[in-house]
């Protein structure tokens, strides 16, 4: 924060350096990523930079086609027209992925969030083993790679987002107990076995997942929000004040395994009463479909669209398993809105594809233990991410880097330009 | 943050405005705040505003008593001697108020934090209903501004803490269970009934206590933190990159009802097995000294020291009580822990009391119960502010408003120089 105070201050200044002009231009393209189509003035307004300086960066981006012209705009009955641009670089390609328990899924945008290839492939990757399943990742990733290349743009970063404890800043899956993967060094291995010369990056599946609801999904914008994964382990992606939480060490967000029943069973992580126990999908399948003798659940999208079926038939044992997951699921979101005081708390996977019946029981419980009640004005709501919402949060993360360091998409060497 | 983007960068630029000054000086005394004793050019450095722009605001800063030399640093062997400068405003008070469920606390300092009023009252708030209780911290909040002027300090803000969800943008408390509050617009019949016509601000009473800690406590500095109070109730404040956490309406950090025992007892809010219900005060009372007829607990530090006596003299039932309430303890812990990632959870009031007999109860259940286990590196440790953390940062907020819009402690209209 002080940082950018002091580099903006000196974009005014006679000092000049390869460093400020990043800045100035990273400046540029983020007013412009959160605000669709904006003319120089505007610009020159909200970041602080002279007229002149915004004119002669947007020149800059326009030459490098990472902004394009957009029109015109007429500001009031008299104003004068201005000529607004928004974010471009369809040559600039991000590439997201996600590795879960039984698929691997893919979204490849350009720099303005087109989107040019969404992709899934169903995946064991528990059985697989992590060797066998970063050899798939880097498959599909080349793949997507190839695709993105066709429709014209390059990849010039890549995500992924893992189920589990990241590293984030070694790019290291600390602990994934959903994949049996315990410190997987995945973005140096990834990166040598793709062989690309750019970024890779690593984040935690429901961090990744918070931030493509925040970007572009059904609550986006709202600055206090949390993201809840439904799937056979549920994690949680902060978003507070527009920002992602990652706490002291890319940890926060855990509430898979908060204890909200001390005599409760025992969790795959050994311990008892874990959240997940009562609203993880194997849960509800054990409940609802106690007949099915196949455990772990492997094919979570399949089983939760038949339960779904089910549901819509009104089978009366289904229908009570679902209200026993929903209250549980409510009381895990007043934890949570007790803590966070979030605005809206999104829930993808099967929590998503089940939330007509799921969200009522859930929001009553919620209003019933928050302890702020109806004055917290949390109310839960269903992604329509699908199960997509992690690869597409991983892209934007990609994307958001890149417009933090421009220099990179831009040409080799700095030009020392006056900035 | 874009605004201060904005506003340092115009710094630099022809223009100006009141508000910019405003902003500048502002800059500068935060950046005293943060850092002690620092020079000019130090502070040019870190604001990105010019070194003669630094030089008229600290000039006009000393000239007002805000500043003060703290005399001549050496920089390096061959450097250039540089003349520091510090937070002072001797003349200008800020004072903090606690009310709780048996006392009324006190502290007031002056700009620099230097405590000028240290003082704590006994007081029955929850008999006495919200009107005595009133004009009861009003005579307190009289007396303090009377002691802070014989010490040269005319008090330019009051902030009160209280224990429950406070509204802070209008100054009102929702609702504060443990006082029976409801609805009470606290600021506006304070600032009535002692006639100042200076701003007085209203806040949870443990997003106070994790404001000081933060400022000047055991764990001061660290960007990650959590503050329990371990009172009647228990409530918690979130510091999250240095920076206290409100939510979208201020009601975060009420981790008191938290549910952790769906079976368990009846809580005061009606819900049933809160958190509060296993740690609160009154639980541990409960449990260590069952003989004791009196309920509600009215006198908690007494209680706690009395609890503490037992322990010393090695009373078995209360070493019993003390690890049944230290491992609820570490549960809860392991609920904030796995949510924030901060680094330290200090704990004040009765749990700083029995830190010695409680934390490592606490901590052991902590590390099992937390996901990330020993990587979270996550650790209990004890407040030394005692009763008192409330009030003091409640001064503290006061500080930072005051810092915050400086020209309320300079000039009635603010002069329009060329900054």
């Amino acid at each position: 924060m002080e940082h950018h105070v002091t580099r903006a201050a000196e974009a005014a200044a006679p000092t000049s350096s390869p460093m400020l002009r990043q800045t100035n231009l990273s400046l540029v393209l983020r007013h412009l990523r959160d605000h669709v189509s904006r003319s120089r003035a505007d610009i020159a307004e909200a970041t602080g930079l002279h007229r002149a300086t915004v004119s002669n960066l947007v020149a800059e981006l326009l030459e490098r086609r990472l902004v394009r012209e957009t029109g015109i705009e007429h500001v009031g009955a008299i104003g004068r027209p201005r000529r607004s641009v928004a974010l471009h670089g369809a040559h600039v390609g991000a590439l997201g992925l996600e590795i879960n328990v039984d698929y691997i899924s893919v979204h490849g945008s350009d720099l303005s969030g087109r989107v040019l290839v969404e992709r899934r492939v169903g995946f064991d990757t528990m059985a697989s083993g992590p060797d066998r399943s970063l050899r798939r990742l880097s498959r599909v990733a080349r793949e997507a790679v190839e695709a993105m290349k066709r429709a014209g743009a390059v990849p010039a970063g890549l995500g992924v987002a893992v189920p589990g404890l990241v590293d984030v800043a070694r790019g290291v899956v600390t602990f994934a107990p959903n994949l049996d993967w315990h410190d997987l060094p995945l973005a140096a291995r990834l990166s040598t076995a793709l062989g690309l010369s750019v970024p890779v990056m690593v984040d935690n599946d429901a961090n990744l997942a918070a931030l493509a609801e925040h970007t572009a999904g059904v609550a986006a914008g709202t600055p206090h929000l949390v993201y809840l994964t439904g799937e056979v382990g549920v994690g949680g992606g902060i978003i507070i004040d527009g920002k992602l939480l990652r706490g002291a060490d890319g940890f926060s967000g855990e509430v898979g395994h908060l204890p909200v029943d001390p005599g409760g069973a025992r969790c795959g992580c050994g311990r008892h009463g874990c959240w997940e126990t009562k609203v993880g999908l194997a849960a509800l399948v054990r409940m609802a479909m106690p007949e099915q003798p196949y455990q772990p659940v492997t094919d979570p999208e399949e089983r939760a669209t038949e339960i779904a079926r089910g549901l819509a038939a009104g089978d009366r044992r289904m229908l009570a398993a679902v209200a026993e997951v929903g209250r549980w699921l409510g009381l895990g979101g007043s934890i949570v809105a007790n803590l966070f005081n979030p605005r809206v708390i999104v829930v993808g996977g099967y929590f998503a594809t089940l939330a007509e019946w799921l969200l009522p029981h859930a929001q009553a419980e919620l209003e019933r233990l928050v302890v702020a009640g109806p004055a917290a004005q949390c109310r839960f709501t269903a992604s329509n991410f699908g199960f997509g919402a992690a690869s597409r949060g991983a892209a934007s993360m990609v994307i958001n880097r890149l417009i933090d360091h421009p220099t990179t998409i831009m040409d080799p060497i700095p030009r020392l330009a006056a900035y």
